[in-house]
């Protein structure tokens, strides 16, 4: 059963339970994905900053793109769980010739890859909609600031989860060239992001 | 229906919604009952620090610890959105007359406390967690050391957002006594959880 389509009682259980997954990787995509709706929420509430026509059409923009990055961000918790639970398959294989170690280690290398992309893509999620955080705290109600400060920490909070996720399967990767891009696009999206977070978090 | 028992899907869409409930508060416990959740994970493993028995009977303390805290933040989750829709619905109390009027008052300030009440927990639990998370760090499987750290920045996202939500209350609240003992608390909580935070990581 999807991830998603459990109750929140019983997905936290999972998260407890002794089985690897699901773990801080769909943990950290849900957490991000609460903090995009927190955004949607606010940037869809009747009122605005100052009610202008500007403030609207800005909150609209911010909520039609928001709403793609939670798609994405809530596909990021199932898909997190998939690509982990194909590592450990990947572990399991039989590895006493010459020839299954050899398809052995390519399966691992490969599932390594697809479980590092999913926490990657939640940092590139995560990341836009601390952008788009600026523009809701810029634009909406001011009553709502506090929903606004609490999807910036979810935000942030998701974004470094995700990080933890990424460089945790880099060490155990072959490929020095992709791995090395990975890194690179680890960083500069963190940096980027943690950027927008405290523009946010000034216009509260 | 309580928010614990809706899935993940339809929880972010509450959240999403323009309705002002389910908002932060609720938001800020789930993450922190998620970063206990994973903690309860990671003393749970078959698998030690060391193997030692020392390790195995610090992992089972916290593991009881944190069902509790869990248990708790998981109840904050309903808990949170309850409350707050006590303070809408005070203030939608009639106020025609000077008796209308001073029982509408007290209603407001009445609520105002249980709304603050809530993510005072919140922030409460989320600091006894962060110190289980040393104890995790210190004991736990290696190999879960990404977990721990997902589970560290949830936490603190929780009480950040928790204490937010004290905040934005106490500017309405008319008793000053209790006011200032419940802003003292909150900066004594936050910065014990940010050390123990930071010890935690620091073991990781």
């Amino acid at each position: 059963m999807s991830l998603t389509e459990q109750s929140i009682r019983d997905l936290l259980t999972a998260f407890s339970s002794a089985d690897p997954t699901p773990g801080g990787g769909s943990a950290s995509a849900l957490a991000a994905a609460v903090g995009a709706s927190l955004l949607m929420m606010v940037a869809g509430l009747p009122k605005s900053r100052t009610g202008s026509d500007e403030d609207r059409a800005a909150l609209a923009r911010a909520a039609g793109a928001l709403a793609d990055i939670r798609h994405r961000l809530t596909g990021a918790i199932d898909a997190d769980t998939a690509a982990y639970d194909r590592v450990v398959a990947a572990y399991k294989r039989p590895k006493a010739s010459a020839e299954e170690q050899s398809a052995r280690t390519a399966a691992i290398q490969e599932a390594l890859r697809g479980a590092t992309e999913v926490p990657l893509d939640v940092m590139r999620q995560s990341a836009a909609a601390l952008d788009l955080a600026a523009v809701v705290a810029a634009h909406g109600h001011r009553a709502a600031a506090s929903d606004v400060g609490v999807a910036v920490a979810l935000l942030r909070a998701g974004l470094r989860g995700a990080r933890l996720n990424v460089e945790i399967n880099l060490g155990s990767m072959s490929d020095a060239d992709y791995a090395g891009a990975v890194a690179a696009e680890a960083v500069r999206v963190a940096g980027a992001a943690s950027t927008a977070a405290d523009e946010a978090e000034a216009l509260l």
